[in-house]
């Protein structure tokens, strides 16, 4: 057993870091999900209604409620089209520092929007000539900002672990916690928030099919790619997990399956019949992977982290 | 000011015969509907989240639950082919009193299904050949059984009220409250609750378009019908105010307006995208009224009834 980068200790100074400003969001139920998946009873943690409408929210406050006074005069920069965008631009707004906010220029306008809603400037690259890393990495240079990256640190993966945290301290022992992985920082956090609060919990990953590169990463313990997978679970496209994600998924995930999108689009179709919740794609992998039974759940108490809700209805 | 069928007596009664069997629904806010509209506060009370995802089973277990031994025991029957059928049926199950649910033969098989699986006797009737009121008083007069209207009756609209009730002792005074309109058993509880908790606050009735009896009658002050309205809003196609609710209305109600269908679904995706929550198109006549400002809410604290969830994804 290796030292990981983040315990238990951090999480828990997270949730005291995010209190009051981050939504305790609720857990929901459903007598009828519980009857039709055999499950003695599925609790959803609802980070669809989380501030910014996602997870990322957590981290991302967390992340900068940390910088010191010099560093939030200088502000952050972050490179992301989905909702680590729109949760470092309120977590800036929210603690009077300057946020940066790189996306690609073909972004939909409505993200454009609402990341410059919460009070973000926004730049905007071409991903046909122009890496985001190099275009981020100038403003750390010529301005002095910090970067805060999507997953691959340790306050933003401990700020994703308050989602597990309170879903055990409201809910009790889990037999098992199912959570969506794109770079891994949701689930690294929950994963050591369970293990600590919930020593019997198996932690269990889901991906989409088309991206199942933190899967295969699992199975055959080394680092895996997928470059720009097709799936409907855009939160979820990341190319690979990262240097401090991956060895708090092999220690502490307990096994990786994935989803296919018509099980995801069939998921959110029933999440939003029965529990009359939005979800996007990447915040019903969890819960797919609990409908399709790809994990066993039968008489089992069933943490399900919906993490998003942000989706264009049009 | 003639006297009234329902008290607030009446509404405070029912709150205490559904309390700890009816969910008390949480309150949505959301910031950037409030800047969009320009109201100081929307207040959403989610009756989508009620049981079998509608306020109607407020109103079914409160007439259920004051029915004496003898009458439990025969049973009762209510035609609907909506949220007033899984309400009895669900209120029926939970108090063990048998309930036959008398439903149009062309009924969408996932309703029927529903209402079966809340443990009710469906009966299907053929509404071309058929009048469901006859097929309901044919079990009345041979079985017994006690007829639950879906919205003119006192112990319905009591039970309606309670929405209001929790809503303004959660959030305290408003100025507006707004509330759809089918028969009027909703709104004629709300308004009676809220003339009682929030006597400065006016209770506005919103119809849809097609579906505009309700708001003739009120403008006229006499009882105007409309016959199989076509509307999204399939829960406001009643063809007419009740004996009981229209005098309410007259007497409690400060104005009634209209929104259009292609407003309604606007207001659906837009309770979709911020609150993430699925409401049915009579569910979000409250909330298009707001988005439209077809009622000025500048400034104001407003409550709305976000009345139902209950949607076919497919």
């Amino acid at each position: 057993m290796t030292s990981l980068a983040v315990t238990f200790a951090d999480i828990e100074s997270a949730a005291r870091a995010i209190e009051g400003v981050a939504h305790r969001t609720p857990v929901f139920t459903s007598s009828s999900l519980d009857a039709m998946t055999g499950a003695a009873r599925l609790y959803f943690k609802c980070e669809n209604l989380q501030r910014a409408g996602a997870f990322k929210f957590r981290g991302a406050y967390n992340a900068l409620s940390r910088l010191d006074v010099a560093a939030r005069a200088r502000g952050v920069v972050a490179f992301s089209s989905g909702n680590h965008a729109q949760g470092i631009a309120l977590a800036g707004r929210l603690l009077g520092i300057p946020a940066v906010v790189v996306m690609p220029k073909n972004s939909p306008a409505v993200k454009v929007t609402a990341t410059r809603g919460y009070g973000a400037e926004v730049v905007l690259y071409d991903p046909a000539t122009q890496k985001r890393e190099e275009v981020a990495a100038k403003y750390v240079d010529e301005r002095g900002l910090t970067l805060i990256p999507p997953f691959d640190h340790p306050h933003i993966i401990a700020g994703q672990g308050t989602a597990a945290l309170e879903l055990l301290r409201e809910v009790g022992e889990l037999d098992l916690l199912l959570v969506c992985v794109g770079g891994g920082g949701l689930i690294s956090g929950c994963a050591i928030a369970a293990h600590a609060l919930a020593p019997k919990c198996r932690v269990v990953g889901v991906e989409p099919e088309a991206g199942d590169d933190a899967t295969r990463s699992f199975k055959t313990k080394t680092l895996q790619s997928v470059h720009n997978p097709q799936t409907i679970a855009d939160g979820a496209r990341t190319a690979h997990l990262g240097d401090y994600t991956f060895p708090i998924i092999l220690q502490e995930v307990a096994d990786m399956v994935t989803v296919s999108d018509d099980e995801l689009r069939a998921a959110m179709k029933l999440i939003g019949e029965r529990l009359k919740l939005v979800v996007e794609p990447t915040g019903a992998l969890g819960a797919a992977a609990a409908f399709t039974k790809k994990v066993p759940i039968e008489g089992l108490r069933v943490g399900i982290i919906l993490s998003g809700g942000n989706l264009d209805l049009a």
